[in-house]
C-alpha cells in the first residue's frame, strides 16, 4: 500500500526532527525517543482517543514505536546531517503532514462521521504531534504562529474528502490528488513564506 | 431546552476570550481558532475520553465547531469591544461555567457513577477548558492560583447531583437552582475576590 | 492483595510530593488537590484512555480520589517534614514507580497485547503522572533530565513480562522478583546518580 509506505517515511522523518528538538532541551535518551515518539503518533493517537477509535494504530503495530525510537537515536548520532538536510527533512515533513491528513479524514469516513469532522481528525493528525512535541519542550507551538501548516492539513482534508465521497473518485486516485497538491502547497508556502494574518493584541 | 440554549450561549463566550488569550500571544488565525475550540470544547472532551462517553458532544454536533470558530473570528475584529464588555463576559462564563458543571454531572449521573465521580465530571468539564488553554499560552493555569472558580464547579456539581439523586427533584428545577446558586457565588466570589488559601512553600 | 495495598500507599506518597510541587508555585487549595491528582492518577489514567481500557481505576475507586486530596492536604499542612523525610519518600515513591510499572503490564497482558506495548504501558503509568505535573508548573519534565526512572520502569516492566509469560511463573512471585530489582534498581541509580546520556544539540 502506497499510503503505508509513505507513513512509515512519514513517521520516521517526524522521529528524526523530534530528536533534534529534545536535543535542543539537552534531553537524554529517553526524554529524545519519549519526544520523537509523541511527534510521530501523537496526533493519530489523540484523533482515535477523541473518535473512541480503539486499538490505537502503534497498539496494533508494536513495531512502529520501534521504528521511531531507532530513528531518534540514529538522529542522535548524526545531527549535524539531519540539519544540513533539512530541506529533505521539510519535504519529508510535508508528505508526512499530508499523509497524515488523509489517514485522518480516512478515520472519520470510515466511521459515518461527515465534512467538519473529517477535516478535524486530518488537521488533528497532521499538528497535534508538533502540538504536543513543543508544549513537552516548553513552547508556545510553532504551528500557531510560523507559516502555512495548519491550512495545508485542512485542505488536503477538504480535498480528499470531497474527491471520495461527493466526486466518487476511487480512493488511489483520491489520495495521489491530495498528496500532489497538499505537498505542493505546503512546499510553496516554505518557499514564499505564506501565512495567516497574525492577531496580536495587548489589552 | 434550556440547557442547550445555555450551553450555545456557554461556548460561544469561552470561544471569544480564548480567541483573545491566543491574540496576547501573537497567535495567527488558525492558532486563534484553535485555542477557542479547546477553551470552549477542551473540558468537555477530556471528560467524555476519560469516562469513556464517546461519540464527544461536537462530534455529534459539528455545527459547534463552526460556532466557535465564528466567535473567534469575530473575536479578532472586535478585541476592544470584548475587554469593554469584560463585566458581561465575566457574567456570560459564570453561566457557561455552571451550564458545563450540570452537563458534567449529568453524564455521571446518566452511567450511573456515585456522587464523588459526578463532582469530578462536573469540575473538569468546569475547569479543563481554560487549564488547555492556559498550557497552550505556556502559563500557570490561572484556575489555580486565582479566585474561586473550581469551586464553583464543584458546588455547583454537589448541588445538582443531591437535589436530582437525594431529593428527588425533577432536572429542570435542579437545573434552575444550581444555575442561580452557582452563578451567584461565582459573582460574589468575583466581587470580593474570595479566594482559596494559597500553599506556597520553598524548601 | 499485595499489590492494592502498595498501590494505595504509591498514589499516597505521589499526592503528598505532588502537594509540594503545587506549593512550590504558589497554587490555591483546588490546585494543590488538582496536581496531586494528576500526579498520583494520570499515568494511570493515560495508559487506559491510550489502551481504550474503561472504566478509569479512581472512576471504579472514587474512594482513592478522596484518599489523594486528603493526602495532598495534609502535606500543605506539613512540608517541612515531608521534605526532611525526603530519603523516606524516595523509596515510597521507587516503591510506587515499580508497582505502577507492573499494573500498566498487567494490564496490556490482560488485553492480549505483547511485549512492547506492555512495556508501553507500564513506562506510560510509571512516568506519565510526573510529566503531566511538571507542564501543569511549567518546566521542563524532570523525567526527562534526571538520573536514571523511565529506564526502571522500562527494566520491571520488561522482567515482569517475561517472567509471567516466558518463564510461566505465578503472578505473586512475578510480582516479588520484579519489586526487588525494580526498587533496588532505582535505589541505586539515585545514590550513585546513574543516568542515561544526555544529547545536547545547539544548531
Amino acid at each position: 500500500m502506497l499510503l503505508t509506505i509513505l507513513y512509515i517515511i512519514g513517521i520516521s522523518a517526524e522521529g528524526m526532527t523530534g530528536a533534534l528538538a529534545a536535543g535542543r532541551h539537552k534531553m537524554d535518551l529517553f526524554g529524545v525517543m519519549f519526544i520523537a515518539l509523541v511527534t510521530a503518533i501523537g496526533g493519530g493517537s489523540i484523533r482515535d482517543v477523541l473518535l473512541g477509535h480503539f486499538p490505537l494504530t502503534w497498539v496494533k503495530h508494536p513495531e512502529y514505536v520501534i521504528l521511531i525510537c531507532i530513528c531518534a537515536l540514529i538522529a542522535t548520532k548524526i545531527p549535524a546531517l539531519v540539519v544540513r538536510l533539512e530541506s529533505v527533512f521539510l519535504s519529508l515533513d510535508a508528505v508526512g503532514l499530508v499523509v497524515f491528513s488523509i489517514l485522518g479524514a480516512q478515520v472519520a469516513i470510515d466511521e459515518n462521521l461527515g465534512f467538519i469532522i473529517a477535516i478535524s481528525a486530518a488537521v488533528i493528525t497532521g499538528v497535534f504531534g508538533g502540538i504536543l512535541r513543543d508544549i513537552l519542550c516548553m513552547r508556545i507551538p510553532l504551528v500557531f504562529q510560523k507559516e502555512i501548516y495548519a491550512g495545508v492539513a485542512i485542505i488536503a482534508g477538504g480535498i480528499y474528502y470531497g474527491l471520495l465521497m461527493w466526486a466518487g473518485l476511487n480512493a488511489l486516485i483520491c489520495t495521489l490528488i491530495t498528496l500532489f497538491l497538499g505537498v505542493l502547497m505546503r512546499l510553496l508556502a516554505i518557499k514564499y513564506k505564506w501565512s495567516l494574518p497574525v492577531f496580536s493584541y495587548n489589552s
